[in-house]
């Protein structure tokens, strides 16, 4: 086995509270500020692991939620844990199922304990308990796991955002007594939850950073507030989480997202929009979006992106990509992923290496200059 | 540009009427017996071009008739080509479009000047005659492409398919004069008809040899017959078709069909069976077939073939194949079409070096003897 979870920050920028870290995990080191992609079933949708690995991708991330309904958590386990089930063996984040139980379990109900839910499969019911959800990413065996938080939905009464504020700060702590505190082979992140209410934001930061974790989520950010919004609840989360500690905000976000919260100190980052949005058939450039569906591009015979150097530019039109979207050809989720992903993982090099160069701002001012539509 | 089209014979088996030959091409040299993926409209389902040539596929089949429905073949044309639409620049067979008009078009009318029908993709009316097939797959620019034919359905009568059968020879004529007779750039390769009555098989290669074309296709086989009739029909033909010339069987077949037929004499197949099957969770093996969604697979931590070699045999169990195609993921489809093509492409590979090493006979006797259930 390879070392333990470590993190360190080899430059800060002089411009602003962005920084560069590495995080080591027991399957290799992560470079921040990192961009993971989604594999929600234990694949990220269209992506072979070596293709992932020939994007660039330095870590995946995976869902207890689904996993542990299918195919079961003791499966992979039996099988030698999530690395080897899906052939990935590069550094894995479970998230804690939490999210996934909101958005997609029926018949929620919570508790002081957990919450009792269905299936969204088979209509079965299950209860997931912070000790549960710490157990399952255990058998499931990812470098990165997360403590069970409660999501408020936006917007959330001040009451309702506080009372589930507290509760994720009980289960943090309960998180980390089942974990039994040792976070080498296996880091557990607490949370940060509070909604869009600065003080409550403050105090879960600091409720967290008082039972103490290897390193923090933002949560409960991107679920339908204005933008402006989300970054001032960031940006309060990011000034006083511990320097010392890598800072993921969960769910996080638009290329453009990636820029500014990098800016404010942001070390990880997921989304499901490059991969989610190149199934729809919405491919990312650096001049904005291109719905390769339009009828404009039937005759068009340049790549999606002329700057682009990924496989799907280097060797297709845009008059093929709409084609193969048009057909509901497979080949069209292959290509326009691998585009997205090779996308964002050169976005997320772009602020490292203007960060290391301390040059961050002229950048960020670039790649907003060249935008000419939304991103 | 690359040599214009010939055929030449490198090896005869001492042992049967099989042989090794070389088909040369403006994009690359076919190593045959061959067999030719599909990849209907204008990609071969799951797989991106590199795959492709990483498994070793020598040519790939696509379909007149989808790509003049969609995109359409001015597109195509426009776009510099169909090599270079899909970015594939390895050599292209097309065919005429005809099979598919008889099983996907609606509506068909047929008459001496070719057929009428609907397009199953929006109703609109179309004729595709044997001039305007020759001409659209001039505009698509394949290798090899083949002449307009009508198959007929099975069962047919002696009457409905000598009156098809003749209709296959004069629009075989019409097609050879529409190309011009310059097979040096796009080979047109005629077809045999005549269904299951071994006179007309044998009127039907006399006929089209007599017209004369730089290959020759075995059609209407494999359309419900029992597998002891399609191979005595293949075998007529391929006892009188002409020595010196590539000898191409038309939607066939299963594993066990290329090896009993490579022996017979026949240079070409192409068959949507691996692609296709790999879809519906299929899997061929050197034992027999896997059926993947089986839940005695669940906790199977082996690959689907021991013996196997491909990318997803090396890295993936059986447990995490099933858990993809039960959760309906992309990558499922993905390694399942890898891995069948890469087992239908071991075959071929082991058919052609067993004639070579004259030891075809005994290569047959160990394939079949190994298989454990069906091919």
């Amino acid at each position: 086995m390879g070392p333990m979870f470590s993190y360190k920050i080899t430059h800060r920028s002089s411009e602003c509270g962005a920084r560069i870290g590495e995080i080591e995990t027991p399957h290799g080191v992560v470079n921040t500020p990192v961009f993971m992609p989604v594999g929600t079933q234990a694949t990220v949708k269209g992506m072979s692991p070596d293709r992932l690995s020939d994007l660039g991708a330095e870590i995946v991330l995976s869902n207890t939620y689904h996993l542990y309904l299918r195919p079961g958590h003791e499966v992979i386990e039996r099988l030698g844990g999530l690395h080897r089930f899906m052939g990935w063996d590069g550094p894995i984040l479970t998230d804690s199922g939490g999210f996934q139980v909101y958005s997609l379990g029926e018949l929620r109900k919570l508790s002081e304990e957990g919450v009792k839910f269905q299936s969204h499969l088979d209509g079965s019911t299950h209860v997931l308990t912070p000790e549960g959800a710490v157990s399952i990413q255990e058998s499931l065996g990812a470098d990165i796991i997360m403590c069970l938080d409660e999501c408020t939905s936006y917007p959330s009464s001040y009451e309702d955002t506080k009372r589930s504020m507290e509760l994720t700060l009980r289960w943090a702590e309960r998180s980390k007594g089942a974990k039994g505190g040792n976070n080498d082979r296996q880091a557990l992140f607490g949370i940060v939850q509070g909604g869009m209410y600065e003080d409550l934001r403050r105090e879960s930061v600091a409720g967290t950073v008082d039972i103490g974790f290897p390193g923090y989520a933002v949560g409960g950010l991107s679920v339908g507030e204005s933008k402006g919004l989300m970054y001032e609840m960031a940006e309060i989360a990011l000034s006083i989480l511990p320097e010392d500690k890598p800072r993921y905000l969960m769910g996080v976000g638009t290329p453009e997202d990636l820029v500014n919260l990098s800016g404010m100190g942001a070390d990880m980052f997921d989304c499901v929009m490059p991969t989610r949005n190149a199934r729809n058939g919405t491919l990312f450039t650096s001049k904005g979006k291109v719905i390769i569906k339009n009828e404009k591009y039937k005759d068009d015979g340049v790549p999606v992106d002329d700057d682009c150097t990924c496989y799907t530019c280097r060797n297709f039109s845009r008059a093929y990509l709409r084609h193969l979207f048009m057909a509901g050809e497979i080949l069209s989720s292959i290509l326009n992923t691998l585009h997205n992903l090779h996308f964002y993982f050169s976005v997320i090099r772009g602020i490292r290496e203007a960060i290391v160069g301390d040059r961050f701002l002229s950048f960020k001012e670039d790649f907003f200059n060249k935008i000419e539509g939304d991103l």
